[in-house]
């Protein structure tokens, strides 16, 4: 249980925060993390868009992964929600539970890396809680704005539009492999530093009816959007894009490990035909890769899914649906 | 690592959420957890308030608690901060990582109990995170509002202001050791199911210049404000609140321990004198006890801290500050 510490100013926890993460807190908002709680002033006519994601040692990473690994996961994989719905970050509320692999040599290279990651995404962090326990543990809660009822969200979808999806799939998948076996390949980029188009996304409100980001493989996010907007889609397999690395994989036969391997963070968009010339200008202008692999269609009650025809228009048999840590 | 699973509709993680928590999670802003993100529309001219909580197993409740209490205990100690602030809870974001000893059983009557406790503070679930790890660890992320500019701090302390504290004083430190010892007593309750006086904080925004939680015991809580606003604190150890049970131990000479631990989630308040009056007024309708143990005092730099008096008006020398989990 608890121990006691003979002394408020050296106790434990204020000092690793104070060391670690109260340099680079957002002073407006968490006050240097003095007090326990932040504070945020929403723009007026936006809403807040709020997600939150844990990533478990040993479950969503390899044990033995670097903290930059560690860091460049969590804030990838939680701006990666907000892309999703197509919100701006503004700011993040950190858990870190400090399992006994990690000393203090560790935490320090988290930390920094951490603060590397935010600044990419622009994203403040807001304050946070620091335990210890048997195992470690990341947990990011991470706050976005977009203009009032302009959410992007699963369940807009409608029959007969385009579906995109941004970047490579499968190397999420590809580079997890490399993580554990330690080897080399360019997907080991691709899942070590997610990189959620979350510039584009803000311009893709307006544009797109439903979105989702790949996180638990292609297939399985896609059925999310089928599920939630009541359809089902029609993907070409040979359109979906990927790396050299998976060309290689797809091409040894193992396409289906490339459509339902999780950790791509790339985002699927719904659009209606007509949208694809401004779309396509805007993820030039972002060094977006965009690409439209198939349409949505109607759907019979219960058969709300996705489903990748081949070059010969033969339906594709999917052994499994996503990736799921549980 | 992450597993496969055969079928999108049946795998864990979304099938543990549905069930557990989409049934009273805030269909307004959450969409019945469908998106991986909610939205909160924040009323104009008023500051969002966030904070965060996590509770490991056997580290901040005993490893084999009832799950009425790891539920009680995680909302109390969050909505606890949001008092500290002044703040209207208006939602949160659960982290649940699932240890081996935490079944089934377990986990529906912790979403039970952790419903039956929103509903009780009146804040709606928006969404959260699920997974699996080796130690059970439930962490909270809470949001507030407090009319723009009108969050109550820690650093508003002003000398010659009077310190206030709700309820009683100690009571976490007894009940966790009944819980510790599965032996019976007055304080398990208040140990058990922590009760923040949320509504009557929201009551002292305008009365009050200062305030904290006692979550790490009252001397090292009182030491954050006296440093967070460069000041010091005299207070009368014999005019601190204490419950019948505490009256009893501080009889039988240890007192610094109910000064010292931690889990009381009451408030401290410092306001000008002249104040007295009104706030009593407000704490007698909130049906929260509310009593002066001392006031603020001019301090030397590096002795920003709370001096506790018997009643001889000699120093108690107290052999902690406050109790970490660290």
């Amino acid at each position: 249980m608890a121990s006691k510490q003979s002394n408020g100013a050296k106790d434990g926890e204020f000092d690793l925060i104070k060391r670690l993460f109260a340099p680079f807190a957002d002073a407006s908002t968490a006050g240097d993390l003095q007090d326990d709680a932040a504070r945020f002033t929403s723009p007026p006519a936006h809403d807040l868009v709020i997600s939150t994601d844990a990533l478990v040692s040993g479950v969503h990473f390899p044990d033995n992964a670097a903290p930059e690994m560690v860091a460049a996961r969590l804030v990838g994989a939680n701006v990666s929600d907000l892309a999703a719905q197509g919100a701006m970050p503004v700011g993040c509320v950190l858990t870190l539970c400090i399992g006994p692999d990690w000393d203090d040599d560790f935490l320090d290279a988290f930390a920094a890396a951490f603060k590397h990651c935010l600044a990419r995404f622009d994203m403040p962090l807001w304050g946070g809680d620091t335990v210890r326990g048997a195992q470690s543990l990341v947990s990011l809660t991470v706050h976005g704005i977009v203009p009032q009822g302009e959410m992007l969200a699963r369940a807009g979808a409608r029959p007969d539009q385009d579906v995109y999806v941004t970047g490579t799939i499968g190397d999420g998948y590809l580079g997890l492999h490399h993580a554990l076996n330690q080897t080399q390949g360019a997907s080991l980029q691709a899942y070590a530093v997610p990189n959620p188009p979350i510039g584009f996304a803000q311009q893709m409100r307006q544009l797109c009816s439903a979105a989702i980001d790949v996180s638990d493989g292609l297939a399985g996010d896609l059925d999310h959007i089928c599920t939630a907007s009541s359809l089902a889609m029609r993907i070409e397999a040979a359109r979906v894009p990927l790396s050299t690395e998976g060309v290689a994989v797809a091409e040894a036969g193992d396409l289906a490990s490339l459509l339902t391997g999780g950790d791509d963070y790339q985002l699927v968009l719904c659009a209606d035909t007509g949208r694809g010339d401004e779309m396509a200008a805007i993820a030039e202008k972002c060094g977006v890769r965009l690409t439209c692999i198939g349409r949505t269609v109607a759907a019979q009650k219960g058969a709300e899914m996705a489903e990748f025809y081949d070059a010969e228009g033969h339906l594709i048999d999917l052994p499994t649906r996503g990736y799921r840590h549980f």
